[in-house]
Protein backbone atom coordinates (compact mmCIF):
# COMPACT_ATOMS: atom_id res chain seq x y z
CA UNK A 1 0.00 0.00 0.00
CA UNK A 2 1.33 3.20 -1.02
CA UNK A 3 1.29 6.13 1.48
CA UNK A 4 -0.98 9.33 0.54
CA UNK A 5 1.37 12.03 0.40
CA UNK A 6 0.40 14.44 3.35
CA UNK A 7 1.43 18.18 3.38
CA UNK A 8 2.18 19.40 7.23
CA UNK A 9 1.96 22.74 8.22
CA UNK A 10 4.81 22.80 10.80
CA UNK A 11 3.40 26.11 12.70
CA UNK A 12 6.28 27.93 14.94
CA UNK A 13 5.37 29.70 17.54
CA UNK A 14 6.22 33.40 16.98
CA UNK A 15 9.24 34.64 19.39
CA UNK A 16 8.86 38.57 19.91
CA UNK A 17 12.66 39.42 18.84
CA UNK A 18 13.36 37.61 15.14
CA UNK A 19 16.38 39.17 13.94
CA UNK A 20 19.65 39.12 13.12
CA UNK A 21 21.64 39.45 16.37
CA UNK A 22 24.94 40.26 15.24
CA UNK A 23 26.65 42.28 18.18
CA UNK A 24 30.64 43.71 17.89
CA UNK A 25 31.83 43.25 22.00
CA UNK A 26 34.82 45.23 22.79
CA UNK A 27 36.26 43.85 26.08
CA UNK A 28 37.52 47.37 27.61
CA UNK A 29 38.91 45.76 30.53
CA UNK A 30 39.03 42.02 31.43
CA UNK A 31 35.84 43.02 33.71
CA UNK A 32 33.63 45.16 31.27
CA UNK A 33 33.01 45.27 27.94
CA UNK A 34 30.81 47.41 25.74
CA UNK A 35 28.57 45.90 22.76
CA UNK A 36 27.02 47.52 19.80
CA UNK A 37 24.73 46.20 17.62
CA UNK A 38 25.46 45.63 14.13
CA UNK A 39 23.99 45.38 11.02
CA UNK A 40 27.26 44.55 8.31
CA UNK A 41 31.05 44.15 8.42
CA UNK A 42 32.21 45.98 5.61
CA UNK A 43 35.85 44.94 6.00
CA UNK A 44 37.71 42.71 8.23
CA UNK A 45 41.31 41.84 7.33
CA UNK A 46 44.48 41.68 9.25
CA UNK A 47 47.06 44.14 8.13
CA UNK A 48 50.99 44.03 8.42
CA UNK A 49 49.97 45.91 12.01
CA UNK A 50 47.05 44.46 13.47
CA UNK A 51 43.23 43.13 12.60
CA UNK A 52 41.59 45.84 10.89
CA UNK A 53 37.07 45.86 11.48
CA UNK A 54 34.55 47.66 9.62
CA UNK A 55 31.14 47.47 10.82
CA UNK A 56 27.82 49.27 10.48
CA UNK A 57 26.62 49.58 13.83
CA UNK A 58 22.49 50.09 14.44
CA UNK A 59 23.38 53.02 17.44
CA UNK A 60 26.27 54.97 15.96
CA UNK A 61 26.83 54.24 12.46
CA UNK A 62 29.70 52.91 10.96
CA UNK A 63 32.77 52.20 13.40
CA UNK A 64 36.29 51.75 12.75
CA UNK A 65 37.94 48.73 15.01
CA UNK A 66 41.85 47.66 15.67
CA UNK A 67 42.63 44.86 16.94
CA UNK A 68 39.69 44.80 18.87
CA UNK A 69 39.54 48.14 19.96
CA UNK A 70 36.53 50.84 18.95
CA UNK A 71 38.62 53.94 17.39
CA UNK A 72 35.64 55.43 16.83
CA UNK A 73 31.63 55.65 15.03
CA UNK A 74 30.74 57.90 12.77
CA UNK A 75 28.10 59.55 15.19
CA UNK A 76 30.89 60.70 18.16
CA UNK A 77 34.32 60.56 16.26
CA UNK A 78 34.11 64.47 16.23
CA UNK A 79 34.56 64.81 20.57
CA UNK A 80 37.68 63.02 20.08
CA UNK A 81 39.16 64.64 17.49
CA UNK A 82 38.69 68.27 18.23
CA UNK A 83 39.93 67.59 21.87
CA UNK A 84 43.11 66.06 20.43
CA UNK A 85 43.66 69.18 18.18
CA UNK A 86 41.84 72.41 18.88
CA UNK A 87 43.06 73.21 22.74
CA UNK A 88 46.87 72.32 21.50
CA UNK A 89 46.40 74.97 18.21
CA UNK A 90 44.19 77.51 19.78
CA UNK A 91 47.00 77.80 22.65
CA UNK A 92 49.96 77.78 20.64
CA UNK A 93 51.43 81.18 19.61
CA UNK A 94 52.39 80.14 15.90
CA UNK A 95 51.99 76.80 14.60
CA UNK A 96 52.68 76.53 11.46
CA UNK A 97 54.50 72.54 11.00
CA UNK A 98 52.10 70.32 12.53
CA UNK A 99 52.82 66.84 13.26
CA UNK A 100 50.46 64.04 13.62
CA UNK A 101 51.77 60.69 15.05
CA UNK A 102 49.61 57.71 13.71
CA UNK A 103 46.00 58.50 13.77
CA UNK A 104 46.05 57.43 9.98
CA UNK A 105 42.20 57.78 9.52
CA UNK A 106 42.43 61.29 8.96
CA UNK A 107 40.37 62.77 11.81
CA UNK A 108 42.84 64.65 14.00
CA UNK A 109 43.92 66.27 10.29
CA UNK A 110 40.46 67.21 9.64
CA UNK A 111 40.90 69.43 12.80
CA UNK A 112 44.00 70.94 12.03
CA UNK A 113 43.28 71.90 8.77
CA UNK A 114 40.83 74.30 10.46
CA UNK A 115 43.54 76.36 11.38
CA UNK A 116 44.49 78.80 9.14
CA UNK A 117 48.02 79.86 10.10
CA UNK A 118 49.83 76.08 9.39
CA UNK A 119 51.36 75.55 6.71
CA UNK A 120 52.55 72.20 6.75
CA UNK A 121 51.10 68.80 8.56
CA UNK A 122 52.43 65.68 8.22
CA UNK A 123 50.75 62.62 9.36
CA UNK A 124 52.79 59.38 9.90
CA UNK A 125 51.20 56.50 10.85
CA UNK A 126 52.42 52.90 9.89
CA UNK A 127 49.90 51.27 8.81
CA UNK A 128 48.81 52.30 5.03
CA UNK A 129 45.98 50.37 5.35
CA UNK A 130 44.38 52.35 8.36
CA UNK A 131 44.35 55.34 6.19
CA UNK A 132 42.86 53.28 2.74
CA UNK A 133 39.84 52.31 4.82
CA UNK A 134 39.38 55.67 6.27
CA UNK A 135 39.39 56.69 2.84
CA UNK A 136 37.13 54.19 1.89
CA UNK A 137 34.86 54.08 4.54
CA UNK A 138 34.97 57.26 6.20
CA UNK A 139 34.45 60.18 3.67
CA UNK A 140 33.42 62.60 6.70
CA UNK A 141 36.63 61.17 9.09
CA UNK A 142 39.20 61.24 6.18
CA UNK A 143 38.17 64.68 4.02
CA UNK A 144 40.99 66.62 5.48
CA UNK A 145 43.48 64.16 3.91
CA UNK A 146 42.60 65.86 0.42
CA UNK A 147 43.93 69.18 1.92
CA UNK A 148 46.89 70.64 0.50
CA UNK A 149 49.07 71.27 3.42
CA UNK A 150 49.29 67.70 3.80
CA UNK A 151 51.46 64.68 3.46
CA UNK A 152 50.85 61.39 4.59
CA UNK A 153 53.72 59.31 4.64
CA UNK A 154 52.73 55.30 5.81
CA UNK A 155 56.34 54.80 7.60
CA UNK A 156 57.57 54.27 11.66
CA UNK A 157 56.31 57.37 13.20
CA UNK A 158 59.56 56.88 16.05
CA UNK A 159 62.16 56.58 12.91
CA UNK A 160 60.55 59.41 11.28
CA UNK A 161 60.45 61.65 14.42
CA UNK A 162 64.32 60.67 15.05
CA UNK A 163 65.04 61.99 11.91
CA UNK A 164 63.25 65.60 12.44
CA UNK A 165 65.21 67.82 15.12
CA UNK A 166 63.65 70.71 15.57
CA UNK A 167 60.88 70.70 12.92
CA UNK A 168 57.27 70.76 14.02
CA UNK A 169 55.78 73.23 16.24
CA UNK A 170 53.00 71.07 17.30
CA UNK A 171 52.71 67.45 17.41
CA UNK A 172 49.62 64.93 18.21
CA UNK A 173 50.29 61.35 19.47
CA UNK A 174 46.92 59.90 17.82
CA UNK A 175 47.72 56.34 19.11
CA UNK A 176 46.28 53.20 19.56
CA UNK A 177 46.34 51.48 23.10
CA UNK A 178 49.36 50.81 24.79
CA UNK A 179 49.39 47.54 23.28
CA UNK A 180 52.18 45.77 20.96
CA UNK A 181 53.76 48.29 18.20
CA UNK A 182 52.16 51.37 20.15
CA UNK A 183 53.94 50.69 23.78
CA UNK A 184 56.72 52.35 23.06
CA UNK A 185 54.57 55.88 22.43
CA UNK A 186 53.44 56.14 26.07
CA UNK A 187 57.24 56.02 27.23
CA UNK A 188 59.96 58.39 28.51
CA UNK A 189 62.17 57.44 25.54
CA UNK A 190 59.55 58.38 23.03
CA UNK A 191 58.62 61.44 24.48
CA UNK A 192 62.84 62.75 24.50
CA UNK A 193 62.76 62.17 20.80
CA UNK A 194 59.02 64.19 20.52
CA UNK A 195 60.61 66.92 22.46
CA UNK A 196 63.86 66.76 20.22
CA UNK A 197 61.77 66.87 17.02
CA UNK A 198 59.89 70.44 18.44
CA UNK A 199 60.99 73.52 17.27
CA UNK A 200 61.41 76.30 20.59
CA UNK A 201 57.99 76.60 22.43
CA UNK A 202 56.30 74.25 20.90
CA UNK A 203 53.87 71.43 22.48
CA UNK A 204 52.76 68.09 22.21
CA UNK A 205 49.28 66.26 23.24
CA UNK A 206 48.72 62.27 23.11
CA UNK A 207 45.55 60.57 24.31
CA UNK A 208 45.99 59.23 27.69
CA UNK A 209 42.97 57.06 28.31
CA UNK A 210 40.46 56.98 31.04
CA UNK A 211 40.72 58.54 34.61
CA UNK A 212 38.01 56.00 35.73
CA UNK A 213 39.89 52.74 34.49
CA UNK A 214 42.86 51.51 34.16
CA UNK A 215 44.51 54.63 36.00
CA UNK A 216 47.82 53.72 36.29
CA UNK A 217 48.80 53.80 32.55
CA UNK A 218 47.03 57.76 32.90
CA UNK A 219 49.48 58.79 35.95
CA UNK A 220 52.63 56.40 34.15
CA UNK A 221 52.30 58.12 31.01
CA UNK A 222 51.66 61.57 32.08
CA UNK A 223 54.62 61.01 34.90
CA UNK A 224 56.44 59.58 31.72
CA UNK A 225 56.32 62.68 29.35
CA UNK A 226 56.73 65.13 32.54
CA UNK A 227 60.22 63.45 32.37
CA UNK A 228 60.77 65.56 29.72
CA UNK A 229 58.88 68.67 29.75
CA UNK A 230 59.19 70.85 31.80
CA UNK A 231 55.29 72.37 31.54
CA UNK A 232 53.13 69.29 31.74
CA UNK A 233 48.92 69.99 31.75
CA UNK A 234 46.07 67.66 31.27
CA UNK A 235 42.74 68.02 29.99
CA UNK A 236 39.45 66.11 29.69
CA UNK A 237 35.97 65.27 27.84
CA UNK A 238 33.47 63.45 26.53
CA UNK A 239 34.21 60.45 24.27
CA UNK A 240 30.94 57.90 24.27
CA UNK A 241 32.78 55.45 22.71
CA UNK A 242 35.74 54.85 25.23
CA UNK A 243 35.78 52.93 28.16
CA UNK A 244 33.73 54.87 30.51
CA UNK A 245 32.89 57.81 28.70
CA UNK A 246 35.58 60.48 29.29
CA UNK A 247 38.92 60.46 28.23
CA UNK A 248 42.31 62.62 29.03
CA UNK A 249 44.46 64.37 26.79
CA UNK A 250 48.16 64.61 28.29
CA UNK A 251 49.75 67.88 27.17
CA UNK A 252 53.50 68.54 27.45
CA UNK A 253 55.25 72.57 26.63
CA UNK A 254 58.22 73.44 25.94
CA UNK A 255 57.16 77.09 27.02
CA UNK A 256 53.62 78.45 26.12
CA UNK A 257 50.45 77.68 28.34
CA UNK A 258 47.61 75.60 26.58
CA UNK A 259 45.21 76.95 29.02
CA UNK A 260 46.12 80.71 27.27
CA UNK A 261 43.46 81.07 23.83
CA UNK A 262 45.27 82.58 21.15
CA UNK A 263 42.99 81.84 18.42
CA UNK A 264 39.73 79.79 17.01
CA UNK A 265 39.29 77.36 14.53
CA UNK A 266 38.05 78.73 11.14
CA UNK A 267 35.28 75.87 10.45
CA UNK A 268 32.23 74.47 12.42
CA UNK A 269 33.08 72.36 15.60
CA UNK A 270 30.05 70.23 17.24
CA UNK A 271 32.05 69.76 20.89
CA UNK A 272 35.31 71.94 21.23
CA UNK A 273 34.74 76.02 21.48
CA UNK A 274 36.52 78.30 23.87
CA UNK A 275 34.57 77.44 26.60
CA UNK A 276 35.03 74.20 26.39
CA UNK A 277 38.60 74.81 25.62
CA UNK A 278 38.61 76.01 29.44
CA UNK A 279 36.43 74.10 31.29
CA UNK A 280 38.36 70.88 29.68
CA UNK A 281 41.80 71.89 32.08
CA UNK A 282 39.25 72.14 34.86
CA UNK A 283 39.78 68.63 37.00
CA UNK A 284 37.58 66.95 39.68
CA UNK A 285 39.55 66.51 43.00
CA UNK A 286 40.16 62.89 41.93
CA UNK A 287 42.31 63.14 38.92
CA UNK A 288 43.97 65.99 40.52
CA UNK A 289 45.11 63.78 43.43
CA UNK A 290 46.05 61.04 40.83
CA UNK A 291 48.52 63.56 39.16
CA UNK A 292 49.63 65.83 41.80
CA UNK A 293 53.20 65.58 41.59
CA UNK A 294 53.69 67.05 38.55
CA UNK A 295 50.96 69.11 36.94
CA UNK A 296 51.46 72.66 36.01
CA UNK A 297 48.21 73.59 36.53
CA UNK B 1 43.79 -13.66 28.52
CA UNK B 2 42.76 -11.55 30.70
CA UNK B 3 43.83 -7.74 30.52
CA UNK B 4 46.43 -6.39 32.29
CA UNK B 5 45.14 -3.33 34.36
CA UNK B 6 46.19 -0.01 32.84
CA UNK B 7 46.68 3.23 33.52
CA UNK B 8 44.97 5.95 31.20
CA UNK B 9 45.77 9.61 32.00
CA UNK B 10 43.89 11.95 29.82
CA UNK B 11 45.19 14.79 29.48
CA UNK B 12 43.47 18.27 28.99
CA UNK B 13 44.90 20.91 27.25
CA UNK B 14 45.07 24.08 29.33
CA UNK B 15 42.57 26.71 28.50
CA UNK B 16 43.50 30.17 28.34
CA UNK B 17 40.83 31.49 30.78
CA UNK B 18 39.40 28.62 32.76
CA UNK B 19 37.22 30.27 35.36
CA UNK B 20 33.64 31.52 36.30
CA UNK B 21 32.46 33.79 33.54
CA UNK B 22 29.85 35.58 35.31
CA UNK B 23 28.47 38.60 33.48
CA UNK B 24 25.60 41.49 34.32
CA UNK B 25 24.72 43.00 31.13
CA UNK B 26 22.34 46.37 30.97
CA UNK B 27 21.16 46.76 27.10
CA UNK B 28 21.45 50.02 27.59
CA UNK B 29 19.36 50.63 24.24
CA UNK B 30 18.18 48.20 22.28
CA UNK B 31 21.43 48.40 19.83
CA UNK B 32 24.08 49.24 23.18
CA UNK B 33 24.80 46.82 25.94
CA UNK B 34 27.31 47.24 28.97
CA UNK B 35 28.62 44.47 30.35
CA UNK B 36 30.54 43.90 33.91
CA UNK B 37 31.80 40.85 35.70
CA UNK B 38 30.14 39.74 38.42
CA UNK B 39 31.64 38.01 41.32
CA UNK B 40 28.67 37.08 43.17
CA UNK B 41 24.97 37.87 43.44
CA UNK B 42 24.00 39.90 46.93
CA UNK B 43 20.79 39.99 46.69
CA UNK B 44 17.92 39.29 44.29
CA UNK B 45 13.99 40.58 44.35
CA UNK B 46 10.90 42.21 43.05
CA UNK B 47 9.65 44.85 45.25
CA UNK B 48 6.25 46.16 44.84
CA UNK B 49 7.48 48.07 42.51
CA UNK B 50 10.45 46.74 40.65
CA UNK B 51 13.38 44.30 40.46
CA UNK B 52 16.18 44.57 42.90
CA UNK B 53 19.43 43.29 42.14
CA UNK B 54 22.90 43.75 44.03
CA UNK B 55 26.20 42.25 42.64
CA UNK B 56 29.66 42.65 43.43
CA UNK B 57 31.86 43.45 40.17
CA UNK B 58 35.18 42.70 39.11
CA UNK B 59 35.87 46.20 37.86
CA UNK B 60 33.97 48.67 40.29
CA UNK B 61 33.31 46.80 43.29
CA UNK B 62 28.75 46.51 44.25
CA UNK B 63 26.19 47.41 42.06
CA UNK B 64 23.03 48.31 42.83
CA UNK B 65 20.26 47.57 39.79
CA UNK B 66 16.87 48.24 39.47
CA UNK B 67 14.40 46.88 36.46
CA UNK B 68 18.01 46.04 34.83
CA UNK B 69 19.60 49.41 35.00
CA UNK B 70 22.65 49.68 36.42
CA UNK B 71 22.07 52.75 39.66
CA UNK B 72 25.44 52.68 40.33
CA UNK B 73 28.18 51.34 41.70
CA UNK B 74 30.34 51.20 44.76
CA UNK B 75 33.29 52.66 43.21
CA UNK B 76 32.15 55.93 40.55
CA UNK B 77 28.75 56.70 42.19
CA UNK B 78 30.76 59.50 43.24
CA UNK B 79 30.61 61.48 40.59
CA UNK B 80 26.32 61.48 40.09
CA UNK B 81 25.50 62.04 43.63
CA UNK B 82 27.60 65.30 43.62
CA UNK B 83 26.86 66.73 40.86
CA UNK B 84 22.85 65.81 41.65
CA UNK B 85 23.27 68.19 44.75
CA UNK B 86 25.90 70.76 45.18
CA UNK B 87 25.64 72.72 41.79
CA UNK B 88 22.25 73.23 43.52
CA UNK B 89 22.95 74.01 47.03
CA UNK B 90 26.12 75.74 46.85
CA UNK B 91 24.11 78.56 44.54
CA UNK B 92 20.65 78.71 46.16
CA UNK B 93 21.00 81.70 48.28
CA UNK B 94 19.35 79.87 51.80
CA UNK B 95 18.60 76.26 51.11
CA UNK B 96 17.17 75.16 54.71
CA UNK B 97 14.54 72.57 53.68
CA UNK B 98 15.17 70.13 50.91
CA UNK B 99 13.04 67.52 49.14
CA UNK B 100 14.61 64.42 47.55
CA UNK B 101 12.15 62.69 45.13
CA UNK B 102 12.91 58.70 44.67
CA UNK B 103 16.63 58.51 45.87
CA UNK B 104 16.09 55.87 48.17
CA UNK B 105 19.84 54.87 48.34
CA UNK B 106 20.76 57.97 49.90
CA UNK B 107 23.25 58.84 47.78
CA UNK B 108 22.20 62.09 47.47
CA UNK B 109 21.26 62.39 50.87
CA UNK B 110 24.99 61.84 51.95
CA UNK B 111 26.14 65.07 49.73
CA UNK B 112 23.29 67.07 51.21
CA UNK B 113 24.57 66.71 55.11
CA UNK B 114 27.58 68.22 53.94
CA UNK B 115 25.48 71.88 53.69
CA UNK B 116 25.13 72.98 57.24
CA UNK B 117 22.67 75.65 56.13
CA UNK B 118 20.19 72.69 55.56
CA UNK B 119 17.93 72.28 58.13
CA UNK B 120 15.41 69.60 57.15
CA UNK B 121 16.00 66.54 54.21
CA UNK B 122 12.78 64.96 53.25
CA UNK B 123 13.60 61.60 51.21
CA UNK B 124 10.42 60.42 49.77
CA UNK B 125 10.86 57.00 48.05
CA UNK B 126 7.95 54.62 47.01
CA UNK B 127 10.06 51.51 47.14
CA UNK B 128 11.23 50.93 51.07
CA UNK B 129 13.23 48.17 49.71
CA UNK B 130 15.57 49.91 47.25
CA UNK B 131 16.81 52.03 51.24
CA UNK B 132 16.78 48.73 53.14
CA UNK B 133 19.26 47.26 50.37
CA UNK B 134 21.51 50.43 50.54
CA UNK B 135 21.54 49.86 54.37
CA UNK B 136 22.57 46.77 54.28
CA UNK B 137 24.50 46.91 51.71
CA UNK B 138 26.25 50.49 50.28
CA UNK B 139 27.03 51.58 53.94
CA UNK B 140 29.10 54.28 52.48
CA UNK B 141 26.22 55.72 50.00
CA UNK B 142 23.66 54.97 52.49
CA UNK B 143 25.40 56.85 55.82
CA UNK B 144 23.88 60.01 55.31
CA UNK B 145 20.35 59.13 56.38
CA UNK B 146 21.96 58.46 59.43
CA UNK B 147 22.09 62.28 59.73
CA UNK B 148 19.47 64.25 62.27
CA UNK B 149 17.79 66.25 59.98
CA UNK B 150 16.85 63.72 57.30
CA UNK B 151 13.32 61.88 57.13
CA UNK B 152 13.00 58.57 55.45
CA UNK B 153 9.23 58.44 53.94
CA UNK B 154 8.89 55.59 51.47
CA UNK B 155 5.69 56.85 50.03
CA UNK B 156 4.46 58.36 46.47
CA UNK B 157 6.58 61.20 45.95
CA UNK B 158 3.90 62.44 43.57
CA UNK B 159 1.52 62.57 46.50
CA UNK B 160 3.91 63.75 48.97
CA UNK B 161 4.65 67.15 46.61
CA UNK B 162 0.70 67.69 46.06
CA UNK B 163 0.15 67.79 49.71
CA UNK B 164 3.16 70.30 50.55
CA UNK B 165 2.71 73.37 48.80
CA UNK B 166 5.21 76.29 49.20
CA UNK B 167 7.50 74.22 51.80
CA UNK B 168 10.97 73.30 49.98
CA UNK B 169 14.04 75.75 48.83
CA UNK B 170 15.47 72.94 46.76
CA UNK B 171 13.93 69.53 45.45
CA UNK B 172 16.29 66.97 44.05
CA UNK B 173 14.43 64.90 41.62
CA UNK B 174 17.11 61.14 42.13
CA UNK B 175 14.65 59.02 39.33
CA UNK B 176 15.19 56.24 37.62
CA UNK B 177 14.92 55.95 33.63
CA UNK B 178 11.06 57.12 32.38
CA UNK B 179 10.01 53.83 31.87
CA UNK B 180 6.60 52.68 34.09
CA UNK B 181 5.79 54.21 37.61
CA UNK B 182 9.01 56.92 37.00
CA UNK B 183 7.41 58.27 33.21
CA UNK B 184 5.08 61.28 35.26
CA UNK B 185 8.66 62.44 36.88
CA UNK B 186 9.22 63.75 33.25
CA UNK B 187 6.17 65.64 32.61
CA UNK B 188 5.31 68.96 32.68
CA UNK B 189 2.19 67.91 35.39
CA UNK B 190 4.72 66.89 37.61
CA UNK B 191 7.78 69.92 37.28
CA UNK B 192 4.03 72.24 37.80
CA UNK B 193 3.65 70.66 41.28
CA UNK B 194 7.35 70.40 42.06
CA UNK B 195 6.92 74.66 41.56
CA UNK B 196 4.14 74.69 43.64
CA UNK B 197 6.40 72.61 46.69
CA UNK B 198 8.60 75.13 46.38
CA UNK B 199 8.98 78.16 47.87
CA UNK B 200 9.47 81.68 46.52
CA UNK B 201 13.10 81.47 44.89
CA UNK B 202 13.35 77.54 44.48
CA UNK B 203 15.31 75.21 42.41
CA UNK B 204 14.79 71.88 41.10
CA UNK B 205 16.92 69.70 39.69
CA UNK B 206 16.57 66.18 37.68
CA UNK B 207 18.80 64.05 35.95
CA UNK B 208 18.09 63.97 32.44
CA UNK B 209 19.88 61.14 30.97
CA UNK B 210 22.78 61.18 28.45
CA UNK B 211 22.92 63.40 25.61
CA UNK B 212 24.50 61.08 23.01
CA UNK B 213 21.45 58.64 23.24
CA UNK B 214 17.75 58.83 23.39
CA UNK B 215 18.74 62.50 22.95
CA UNK B 216 14.46 63.25 22.53
CA UNK B 217 14.48 62.25 25.96
CA UNK B 218 16.71 65.05 27.31
CA UNK B 219 15.05 67.84 25.10
CA UNK B 220 11.60 66.73 26.04
CA UNK B 221 12.23 66.47 29.69
CA UNK B 222 14.11 70.19 29.40
CA UNK B 223 11.10 71.13 27.33
CA UNK B 224 8.59 70.05 29.54
CA UNK B 225 10.71 71.64 32.86
CA UNK B 226 10.56 74.56 30.92
CA UNK B 227 6.52 74.91 30.75
CA UNK B 228 7.07 75.79 34.10
CA UNK B 229 9.98 77.27 35.50
CA UNK B 230 11.14 80.51 34.57
CA UNK B 231 14.83 80.02 34.12
CA UNK B 232 15.92 76.70 32.76
CA UNK B 233 20.10 75.86 32.97
CA UNK B 234 21.34 72.59 31.93
CA UNK B 235 24.98 70.92 33.77
CA UNK B 236 26.52 67.79 33.03
CA UNK B 237 29.53 65.67 34.14
CA UNK B 238 30.89 62.14 33.80
CA UNK B 239 29.51 58.65 35.09
CA UNK B 240 31.59 55.99 34.08
CA UNK B 241 28.67 53.42 34.05
CA UNK B 242 25.56 55.36 32.41
CA UNK B 243 25.20 54.78 29.05
CA UNK B 244 27.71 56.77 27.09
CA UNK B 245 29.30 57.88 29.88
CA UNK B 246 28.12 61.38 30.58
CA UNK B 247 25.22 62.58 32.45
CA UNK B 248 22.63 65.65 32.70
CA UNK B 249 21.14 67.56 35.23
CA UNK B 250 18.47 69.73 34.22
CA UNK B 251 18.17 72.81 36.53
CA UNK B 252 14.82 74.58 37.00
CA UNK B 253 14.55 78.37 38.99
CA UNK B 254 11.73 80.28 40.20
CA UNK B 255 14.66 82.90 40.63
CA UNK B 256 18.17 81.99 41.46
CA UNK B 257 21.20 81.43 38.67
CA UNK B 258 22.88 78.24 39.60
CA UNK B 259 25.67 79.40 38.24
CA UNK B 260 26.26 82.09 40.79
CA UNK B 261 28.11 80.03 43.77
CA UNK B 262 27.38 81.02 47.20
CA UNK B 263 29.18 78.49 49.57
CA UNK B 264 31.20 74.94 49.05
CA UNK B 265 30.61 71.56 50.58
CA UNK B 266 31.97 71.57 54.41
CA UNK B 267 33.03 67.90 54.04
CA UNK B 268 35.80 66.42 51.78
CA UNK B 269 34.27 65.63 47.52
CA UNK B 270 35.66 63.62 44.81
CA UNK B 271 34.45 65.24 42.00
CA UNK B 272 32.61 68.34 42.78
CA UNK B 273 34.82 71.94 43.35
CA UNK B 274 33.74 74.99 42.90
CA UNK B 275 35.62 75.08 38.97
CA UNK B 276 33.86 71.91 38.45
CA UNK B 277 30.83 73.54 39.13
CA UNK B 278 31.46 76.36 36.60
CA UNK B 279 33.11 74.16 34.00
CA UNK B 280 29.70 71.47 34.03
CA UNK B 281 27.31 74.48 32.64
CA UNK B 282 29.75 75.05 29.49
CA UNK B 283 28.16 72.91 26.99
CA UNK B 284 29.58 71.70 23.75
CA UNK B 285 27.76 73.30 20.64
CA UNK B 286 25.92 69.87 20.16
CA UNK B 287 24.16 69.99 23.42
CA UNK B 288 23.59 73.61 23.02
CA UNK B 289 21.78 73.34 19.49
CA UNK B 290 19.36 70.59 21.37
CA UNK B 291 18.18 73.28 23.67
CA UNK B 292 18.69 76.53 22.20
CA UNK B 293 15.03 77.38 22.39
CA UNK B 294 14.74 77.94 26.07
CA UNK B 295 18.10 77.86 27.40
CA UNK B 296 18.71 80.34 29.96
CA UNK B 297 22.68 80.49 30.33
Amino acid sequence: MRFHARVVFYVIEPIAIRKNDLWFTEYQTNAMRLGLRITSILKNIKTDYQQLLVVETEEYGRALILDGALMFTDQNEFTYHEMMVHPLLSSHPDPRKVLVVGGGDGGCVREIVKHDCVEEIYLVDIDEEVIKASLDFFPAVSEGLRDERVKVLPMDALKFIKDHPATFDAIIVDSTDPVDFAVGLFEAPFYRDVAAALREGGMVVAQTESPFVNRDLLSHAFLQMGTVFPRMFLCWGAMPTYPTGSWTYSIGSLGPDPRTIRRSPSARTQYYSSDIHRASFVLPPFIKELLRANLSQ
